[in-house]
């Protein structure tokens, strides 16, 4: 038995969720199949800091009431040093925009009620085996054995690691970086202990705090890319977060239960088409960036909306053309979001390996530091970049 | 015999020449002395940008009458590439400042002039042998023989090869990066060809095309390393500027006779402290910095200012504390500056070799120039930084 639909959707993250919402406002029959349960899709911590173009998305299509209700303005980063502290208030630079901190697992809970509320189908468990993108068909096995789903369209919504990406033929290019660090990510159950977003450079190496909700806050540490998360007690995260934060000179963190630690490798990859045939892919399956700029969520909220448009100008108007074009719209906006993760990693981290000029990269860090500290132009062109796609 | 001077200069480049004019103008006595012949010195082509502070500095001092008089202001460049060529009108971004374009060897010309006038000595075919920091003494040689010269205070601007450098003591640092790439730079006698700087970026290598005066323009063309500047006959030169210049699309290049061809390495080294007892680097001497962005000359004039109020008020009024910051002055100012650079010679250059990301990079690097493009913002940040120091 083959199941029918117009667009199936592989992947019920934020990209899947989203593209899932937008076609079922405009009547437009999708199926979205998920690997995991839903709980566990319900509880995955992930990214938590929408840019206004996200939010706007959101709030337009009718999905951000909880969000509105629920999460937090911030506008404010900073930057911790050996000579200092200083603030940059981003959201009233430039054209302006705070982001909002909504934890990925209530967005996605809130799209999951939304998508089902307005008939979509969405079924958890669903492991997809093999793709076919010429005729957007999927093979899967789930708990009641092995089926067969096509739809006119695909979108592949699984991720960096997922099948549809892999699908792809070999003439579309995978270009990657590997930025040669890795970070501890932890979650505290506990407030934040600044109102800003904290990037703390120290020779140690970088270390980043990060609102989440009320309770629970995100902390970063740089840590070795072979590092096992298991190593990092409790006790020698506090320890290494208070010494790069220098709490001893700005006052001490807001402690907590640990529930999450895990390492995360700042590799980025951009596939270059992301379309062949029928299939389309969007967020991490198109592409993986680099955490240190909070791009990855909003690149797939931003996808997901010029693919929904162009999947409703296909379907319901025969017009074919922003889908061909669906490739040249979203990579100049990833390749720019790319640019600037690539910049905050070099503003954030040490070299990572003693080379031969380890000193002379060192020193360039703190100019570059020194130079966003005391350039309106450059921290007008930083809060573009850091909220913008 | 010994001659004793105040301050003894080593070098008559920009550096040791604007020294020595600012020292003259207020009654110190000063030694320069000086390598090569005064003809050398006088007709040797290097640098012909100066920033608005340089500009200022020099007529400020009553050096700059044939730089008003000759010299060319220059306040937009242009970045030609794969999808079409814009201009940046930096003159008026910002705190806004235009470049003066004067060819060093006309600047040296007017400095030696005027320096002379003001009662300096200055000894030409002079080489130094050996340099002692703690009593401002050298040994040297010239056609008449072997001598000493003794100052109260010895200022090094011979260069990123001269023997102040090497004088320097073990403990300080000499940071270095290789970029890894290296410009073949030519001067043509024929007027420019544009009405700006034009920076061309192009899958074959970087060239560039910058005024010098109205009968002479420089061009760059990006070679590998070990490239033997012989071999790059005046065809293939050409050839090579057409086609990563787009000739056929943006229209012919001037053509006339090349004057001039050597290979640049695109090397940034810098010394830090840039004193030692009473020996003070200024200049190359203290800091090499890639051609990118046209920084060497106007890092080497501001060093020259700061170094000469600093013994001014040592010297006339027993006051160390400048002196004793000269350092801690220049050297922000110098990374600020290589930090620039670093991004210019990145924008500007493919990869250096075919690493695992060279694809990335390349990607990145249209980004970073549509990037440049499309924000206001980013243009005005890079206003400042191109004019500054």
């Amino acid at each position: 038995m083959v199941d029918h639909t117009a667009v199936l959707i592989v992947g019920a993250g934020p990209a899947g969720l989203v593209l899932g919402n937008l076609l079922r406002a405009q009547g437009i029959e999708t199926l979205i199949v998920e690997r995991a349960e839903r709980e566990k899709v319900e509880a995955r911590a992930r990214a938590g800091f929408l840019g206004p173009h996200s939010a706007r998305v959101l709030v337009e299509h009718g999905l951000g009431a909880r969000m509105l209700h629920k999460g937090l303005s911030h506008g404010v980063c900073a930057f911790r040093g050996g000579s200092g502290e200083f603030e940059l208030d981003y959201g009233r630079l430039g054209r302006g925009g705070a982001h909002t901190v909504y934890p990925q697992q209530d967005l996605v809970t809130d799209l999951i009620a939304e998508y089902l509320d307005r008939g979509g189908d969405l079924r958890f468990g669903v492991t997809v085996t093999d793709v076919d993108a010429r005729t957007a068909t999927i093979g899967y096995r789930d708990a009641n054995g092995t089926g067969r789903a096509t739809g006119r369209f695909l979108a592949g919504c699984d991720g960096g690691n997922g099948v549809t990406r892999r699908a792809m033929p070999a003439s579309a290019t995978r270009l990657r970086q590997d930025h040669g660090v890795a970070w501890l990510a932890v979650l505290v159950e506990a407030p934040q202990s600044m109102a800003a977003v904290t990037y703390a450079i120290h020779d140690d190496g970088f270390a980043g705090h990060m609102a989440r909700s009320p309770d629970v806050t995100r902390y970063y540490l740089q840590v070795a890319p072979d590092d096992d998360p298991e190593t990092w007690t409790d006790d020698r995260v506090w320890a290494a977060l208070d010494t790069r934060m220098r709490t001893a000179e700005f006052g001490p963190l807001r402690r907590g239960g640990i529930t999450e630690r895990r390492v995360v490798h700042l590799r980025s990859e951009v596939v270059d088409p992301i379309q062949h045939e029928r299939m389309f892919l969007v967020g991490d399956a198109a592409s993986l960036i680099s955490p240190a700029a909070a791009k990855g969520a909003n690149l797939a909220i931003m996808e997901a909306e010029v693919l929904a448009r162009a999947l409703v100008d296909a379907l319901a108007r025969d017009d074919h053309d922003a889908l061909a074009a669906y490739s040249r719209t979203c990579l100049p906006r990833i390749w720019r979001a790319q640019e600037f993760s690539r910049w905050m990693v070099e503003l954030l981290h040490g070299p990572s390996a003693a080379t031969a000029d380890a000193g002379f990269q060192r020193a360039l860090r703190h100019a570059r530091l020194d130079g966003l500290r005391d350039s309106h132009a450059h921290q007008t062109s930083f809060a573009e970049h850091y909220v913008g796609i």
